[in-house]
């Protein structure tokens, strides 16, 4: 199998870690995966704003029903749309995805865990106004990160087939 | 360098294509990739329709001004959200991104190139009367996808120093 379909088909949402602290060259590492997706026009519309320190972790995840899961890592990615860098919307939005998912593939091949949180999109105007964001980067996602409690995860997906509409 | 780096910062954009003809074997396991990408709630918003007749590519090509990518591709990926499968349009439409840049990597690892196409989608009503799609498909993208005529091609990106706009 490639090590690409592998790390794919591998790659679970990792929602407990142990203590063990992230160096800040890993962390830099993640966002250079992240810094290399492609966009339209070569926009690059994502910003990130890191956070480790224990107390900034424990204030954001009062703005999420998944308070335990910010609680328990070690690093949140927390990433922006740049209205300011946007052309297309639509466009721009996939560009974001295709970014969180470069740094969710590399976080599983360093061996760590993330989970990828949209449900604290809920509370972004309250979120950007206790992290002081500028008007024009609106939240996009949270990647939790740190080094997964090792266990089993199971996944699945629809059958392909469930998902061509048509082969013309 | 991982892997998976180096397979995320060599991929490019490839617009011009070789007459090889891409087996049904190959673009099944392109979908398949893109299957095992991730997604709100795993609820999984995306359908594929495949294209490699070349009497339905020359159609397509009509509705984007990037008719010769299309005209020299030998398959075309069409990604569609599913609004019925969907539950947080822009959560959705970020999976979307993350599916599309799953294949798009393994497009590449496996030797072949493509060109992610957005700019058909000024013409999203037209070409999806012409494919005869559901009204809760709205069409997300196309990858023109083909074997690559070799030739360099150099592409940018910010510096990462650009990107984070804070570390807490």
């Amino acid at each position: 199998m490639s090590l690409l379909l592998k790390l794919i088909k591998d790659r679970r949402s990792v929602r407990e870690f142990t203590d063990q602290e992230i160096s800040k060259d890993l962390i830099e590492e993640i966002l250079e995966v992240g810094r290399w997706a492609p966009s339209g026009l070569n926009n690059q519309p994502w910003k990130f704003l890191v956070v480790t320190k224990k107390e900034v972790l424990n204030e954001i995840s009062n703005y999420t029903k998944y308070q335990e899961i910010i609680k328990a890592a070690k690093l949140l990615i927390v990433v922006f749309l740049d209205k300011e860098a946007s052309y297309h919307y639509l466009k721009d939005v996939q560009a974001v995805g295709a970014c969180l998912q470069n740094m969710l593939l590399f976080i599983h091949e360093l061996g760590l865990g993330a989970c990828w949180l949209g449900e604290i999109l809920n509370q972004s105007k309250d979120l950007s106004k206790y992290l002081g964001i500028s008007d024009h980067l609106e939240l996009m996602a949270i990647l939790a990160i740190g080094y997964p409690v090792i266990r089993e995860r199971i996944s699945t997906r629809k059958e392909l087939k469930d998902l061509i509409i048509g082969w013309k």
